[in-house]
């Protein structure tokens, strides 16, 4: 027996969501079609629509379906702080934190110069532009904590600091609920160097 | 910060899919709009097209974008063996084991008395039709082996026996590669009593 073609092609298409095998793709398939049609349609019109709508801020690229995002635009925001993420996803996590009130610029990628990523594919002459503006006064750096993360989160700072900028960097440390036992050398190493006085 | 509304409404609508919750949701989502819009738009499409496409044999239930589904017009099909299951699902895990070369009638669901579900909502009539065809001689019960399929395939049993048909059930026992000690009781006493002489 084989399956109708487009039940086929909706377990190939579910298989391009991360963490869904050709088992639970197929699952997916059979549930949508078997249980909820109204789900699966539903999900298709979100799809259309995410992908039509949504592109990136003009002034720190991240997700909007507007010219300007509503972060960028929000006059109650501190425009003295700017924070440089990775992507999208990463801003929503520091947002989720309720910790910071400035404004963001999303790379949408990190430097790799072994997959031929360079300055340019992360936007860093608009993240020049964008901190020298006048009214940023420190420029914090969240990219990620891997080495690709590390290399980037340098090579901005450097380029920022010679423009006269203040640049910080996330804490490094052990993290919360963490065990001396659990965590990683390289972590209580660096967590030792950067010891605070209490 | 709000995520632009589309995402939400993606994020919101990946939900429905099975296994997935608000932080799979949440990151299926991101990761489709940052790093695989292709992979959206077709999953869009397929989902779109499946909905619109699939719909029941009118012989068998099962999905088919045809009037007749594939199977059912397999002349290669031992039209005198009719497998009863309860899922298009079912009847596929049924054909990925190559042992049946006869034909099918999906219930699409399941006696449930206290959900409402009885005679009608699993097409008995239909079945019933279907199995006094001429050329059925057999009808192989593989509902599935839970309270509620037991009481399916025990309903349709007494009815199409009173027809004259000859019905059979998938047979229960310890499952291939299961070891006594950690096999069920009610499993062990079935195969005890379901015993083979080889």
């Amino acid at each position: 027996m084989k399956s109708p073609s487009s039940l086929e092609f909706l377990t190939e298409a579910l298989r391009r969501l991360p963490g869904v095998g050709p088992k639970s793709a197929q699952r997916m398939a059979y549930h949508l079609m078997q249980h909820d049609r109204d789900g699966a349609a539903m999900l298709g019109r979100a799809l259309t629509q995410a992908v039509e709508h949504i592109h990136h801020c003009a002034r720190c690229n991240t997700f909007t379906e507007n010219e300007i995002c509503e972060t960028c635009l929000d006059s109650a925001r501190d425009a003295s702080l700017l924070c440089v993420v990775e992507t999208p996803a990463d801003q929503m996590m520091i947002e989720q934190t309720l910790t910071y009130k400035g404004l963001y610029f999303v790379l949408m990628g990190r430097l790799s110069p072994l997959d031929g990523i360079g300055p340019k594919d992360i936007h860093l002459e608009k993240l020049i532009a964008r901190a020298t503006d006048g009214y940023v006064t420190e420029v914090v750096l969240a990219t990620n904590f891997t080495n690709e993360g590390e290399a980037t989160a340098h090579y901005i700072s450097e380029t920022l600091k010679a423009r006269g900028l203040k640049v910080s960097r996330l804490a490094r440390g052990v993290p919360v609920g963490g065990e001396l036992e659990y965590v990683d050398a390289g972590t209580i190493a660096r967590a030792m160097l950067d010891r605070r006085s209490t």
